[in-house]
């Protein structure tokens, strides 16, 4: 049983070619080649845990993620989120691995799906890539937005001129031009290719100001509760992308958008049958494009399987 | 964060004052003062995972174990059952330990769950102790017995000579008078402590046979399918014991008598208001009890928290 810590996780990461293997895990999913029960939660005075588990049908190993997040943290300097990833062998049950990522791999496997679906979905020429939010997932989806679009021209929003300058500083190093704004419509009236990363419970991208040729990718909001974008955004849209329907018929943007009345389940196309090319998702550069992410265990699958085998 | 193995988890076990630990698990869950959210389950090919996770409220710690049972494994050489634990804290979400148990302490947790229910239930004056089957918690359920009885006096029943002959020179050295049946009306005729330990799906205590007096400890159905006792037992049982009524209602033996009318929820009463004292077990010598022990995560939440605090 190999034990493998955060550093070791952080060393082999840059070398996998994780986009790969995660369209793998969404197209099994989207397909029922993949096992992913409910997920458990566990609610505590200070915090909240999720466990995600699940395996794909063709696969050596079945795994199990726990996350944590646990909000007064912050203030006794630890991390909010914290968890672990365990690998089981699916022939005997043994634990073959634990990864002791602290989090870290749920915010990569995150910013890939957001890599994915920008992949699949943002019209051909991306002029400006537009970021709502400065926290650390704004920034691991604008790192691995390189992985699928050359564009370096960036505008991102954020709450404060603070964030906002650490933001610019930071991924001005990684060979982005990022200029700031504190006005959501800017992003919508400026950016082709959108992602927003924030935990806001009212929307803050309104449809008013979408262009046509926009894909927006929703990354913040993963529970009941959240929403990022106005739902009359995702009526206006021409494709409406879930990474699970079913997970996202009870949280996220489309769950708000349901809810509303702006669209039906029957509007939705789900990303792993887009991937296999079994649905249509982008077929014009005109269209407006929204795809919601609100988290899928086969993600954790695959990338904990990455890990494991890199190292093994 | 601290890795526990299954020798240092063995080594000091015996140290362990363990019964008490666990009827204050019992007592806090009957009394809604621990969180326990339902079981996490995952259906493989070759066999099953369960999830059993959660808190007591004025504890320091929260638990998640893993057990899977794999049934092809000792063709393979390996055991079957297999898992870990992991320990969290309550206040900041971090792991705080990570017990290799390979499923031992799943087995210990059930055994002294066996002792709290004869503890409570058995009549004062045990002339024998029944033993239904030959397995792993077969022999450790009567192990643990000792802690609340001096009766050595034991019949065994198992399906076949080989089997009870091991079991008779392996708890003979534990310094038990073992004597062994392969008629299990014999069991129910001399004994008056009984525990059944089988993963039988027909029942194999029948009701004709049953004497007043006598307590019985059910302890191997634990699933809707299995059944170890005749439902019509059940009706004759003065006090009818379940570890949780919830999840009685829905599987091992209680489940099983309820389906065939024999009892209904109203005859319920729970371990944990018979160790508070705020429900009657029994009252009278000549009474009949029996008690449904199915598993409840207070019980792993407390032999984890006993482990690691004895280790830190």
């Amino acid at each position: 049983m190999k034990i493998i810590p955060l550093e070791r996780i952080k060393e082999i990461l840059p070398s996998l070619d994780l986009i790969p293997a995660i369209e793998t895990g969404f197209v099994a999913y989207s397909q029922e080649n993949a096992v992913v029960p409910p997920v458990g939660e566990l609610i505590l005075d200070k915090g909240e845990v999720h466990i995600k588990y699940g395996y794909l049908k063709k696969d050596d190993y079945y795994v199990i993620k726990i996350a944590s997040g646990f909000y007064d943290n912050p203030k006794l300097g630890l991390p909010s989120s914290n968890g672990l990833m365990l690998l089981f062998s699916q022939e005997t049950g043994e634990l073959v691995s634990i990864l002791l990522d602290e989090g870290y791999l749920t915010d990569i496997r995150t910013a890939i799906a957001g890599a994915i679906a920008a992949k699949h979905l943002a019209p051909k020429n991306i002029e400006r890539i537009g970021i709502v939010g400065t926290g650390i997932q704004a920034r691991l989806q604008l790192s691995y937005l390189s992985h699928v679009t050359i564009c370096k021209e960036v505008l991102v929003w954020g709450r404060g001129d603070i964030q906002l300058v650490k933001y610019k500083i930071e991924m001005e190093k990684q060979g982005f031009n990022i200029e700031t704004t504190l006005d959501t419509a800017e992003i919508l009236q400026k950016c082709n290719l959108i992602v927003t990363n924030t935990p806001s419970a009212t929307p803050l991208l309104n449809a008013s100001d979408l262009q046509a040729g926009t894909h927006i990718t929703a990354v913040g909001s993963d529970t009941p509760d959240k929403q990022e974008l106005d739902s009359a955004l995702l009526k206006k849209a021409d494709v409406v992308v879930a990474d699970s329907i079913s997970q996202c018929m009870g949280r996220g943007e489309i769950y708000k958008a349901i809810q509303a009345g702006h669209i039906s389940s029957d509007d939705l196309v789900e990303l792993g049958a887009i991937i296999a090319g079994t649905k249509a998702g982008r077929t014009d550069d005109n269209q407006i494009t929204v795809a919601d992410l609100t988290g899928v265990a086969v993600q954790d699958i695959k990338i904990t399987e990455a890990v494991y085998e890199a190292l093994s």
